[in-house]
């Protein structure tokens, strides 16, 4: 039982969405006006501020809840030398996140985040996508299904993130079937693959685009058949979050690349999300830009596992401190400009 | 009794500094190399953690004694119209800070640092920088001295940060003086003045930068002529933090005027420093190119109080957190690339 019957029925769900509370976000917007400050001079902190009202639906928000959501999945295009490491490692980094000794964790922590890692199949790989669709629609269903059912009740935030040996190339041949050009324009080092293999990738990525090039003209198809489970994972948890109007911390590369079909869906499929970073793969800054995306972040990290989302949840935390703990100009008696 | 009885002393003071750890800073960096991820991943986290290590003297840093210092003036140009508030909001705002009200107070709290505010002669403005120096030679070593002074013993970060109405028309005025140009090229709006105050700003620093030409050369001589009792204090506390080996993190464009002499007066003299944020103030970027410094933040805030500093030290504490708790790969299991 997953929690969409057919790839039409999640097209029908990703059509009609919340647009968030648009007076909470005007009554935050007044309240920052009030502050003990030059208007505007808390810059960012004032629209994370109205940003968290609009979809907590409150003008004061809280972060008491705040979930990272980590999927990991195993990618049959993994067996084209696609990455620096070999395929056994996402098992045994979903053994490191629950053993605690991963950056996630750590990260996770410090945020006051709570963690939860969910492995979907990763004993069986999708199928290699230069050959077939990577999932079939029984399989993609499920995977956005985990997505959907992951989504903690009461969250307040929600980080995404994944883990899976390979999947960058499957986020460069996701970006290039919505975006358009080819695998050498999407493809990076990924986990610090060398020349030969970034070439690997990119040859990968277009043999997947003509592979399936008549296809990919409906994002949720373009995810199915190039994408991976964790990617499908992130999308549903994505769409899980806009239904109940919970904001969300998007990562790196690959999860904005699992989330861009939802606003290729709907135009203001991801007003409900804010770029945590942008990574040093090569191709995220330009992912963002065609979506409209600024990042809070510019670490020159590349490791996923929600860590550039979870390292922007104090940037949230410190957003509503000053928001409901700041003086107001007639309570401090400072004079107005 | 203040800590330099001259400003050659002062200026003795800033040519010897001490280099930091280099053996803890490789000590760091071969650590990070055996932690879970790719090498390198973590980016600028991993910059952070080795910037500790170097300025700490551990491979594995620590921040539970985090300071905030954040120093108040008065100015004379501020009569000139160069600001959006008046004068008395500098009194106002110290009194704000001390009843925790303003943006700094929550900011603190949030990082989980003791902010220490010092009110530098408030109700005694600097001279109008247009018609004289700002500070003679007694009132500049006292102003460095309470800063030399005020960096507490045992802190293992130090933010520096300022209020004072008007300072931005210094801190742009030392600015001119260290790099070059004109008024127009270093002015902002500020707290957010009008196009004729940013008209006033430019021609007050431009009749400073006339009115002391032939002792400009002289970065410590920049400062007492055209910075306050602020920019001095940090610019001392910025000093005595480097001889004590003790990181700081850098605020905004006042903040980062104020601390450019010592950059002036040697050649890696700011190499203990991080800047916090780009701020929104027009010159700021500009200015912290000059020094080869790369921001943390990009949050278009504008607001001083030492506010942007601040809110970068959850990352240096996510930084650390990565460091000091990750599994290696041994410890882990995890096959290596």
């Amino acid at each position: 039982m997953t929690a969409f019957s057919s790839i039409a029925a999640l097209r029908d769900a990703c059509t009609i969405l919340p647009e968030g509370d648009e007076s909470a976000a005007r009554a935050a917007a007044a309240r920052q006006g009030t502050l003990t400050k030059p208007a505007g001079s808390l810059g960012r902190l004032e629209e994370i501020a109205c940003f968290l009202a609009r979809w907590q639906g409150r003008a004061v928000p809280a972060l008491d809840e705040v979930a990272v959501l980590v999927f990991a999945g195993s990618h049959g295009v993994a067996a084209r030398g696609v990455s620096a490491f070999p395929a056994e490692v996402t098992a045994q980094m979903v053994a490191n996140f629950e053993a605690g000794g991963a950056a996630i964790n750590q990260l996770a922590d410090m945020a006051g985040a709570r963690l939860c890692v969910l492995a979907l199949d990763i004993g069986r790989p999708t199928a290699d996508f230069t050959q077939g669709p990577a999932m079939d629609e029984a399989q993609f269903l499920a995977a956005v299904g985990a997505g959907w059912d992951g989504v903690p009740p009461g969250a307040e935030l929600l980080c995404l993130g994944e883990m899976g040996i390979g999947n960058t190339t499957a986020a460069a041949a996701v970006a290039a079937a919505l975006f358009g050009g080819t695998g050498a324009d999407w493809v990076g080092r990924g986990t610090g693959v060398d020349a030969a293999g970034l070439a690997r990738k990119a040859a990968a990525v277009d043999a997947g685009l003509a592979r399936h090039a008549g296809a990919l003209a409906d994002p949720l198809e373009a995810l199915r058949r190039l994408g991976g489970r964790e990617l499908a994972a992130m999308f549903g948890a994505a769409l899980s979050a806009r239904r109940k109007a919970i904001p969300v911390l998007i990562d790196g590369f690959v999860c904005t690349a699992a989330l861009a079909p939802l606003a290729r869906l709907h135009g203001g499929g991801l007003s409900h999300a804010l770029a945590g970073h942008v990574s040093a793969e090569a191709a995220h800054r330009e992912l963002l830009a065609k979506l409209g995306l600024r990042p809070l972040l510019d670490f020159d990290m590349r490791l996923g596992e929600a860590s550039g989302a979870c390292l922007a949840v104090p940037l949230l935390r410190a957003a509503l401190a000053c928001h409901a703990g700041m003086a107001s100009f007639a309570e401090a008696g400072v004079s107005e400009g």
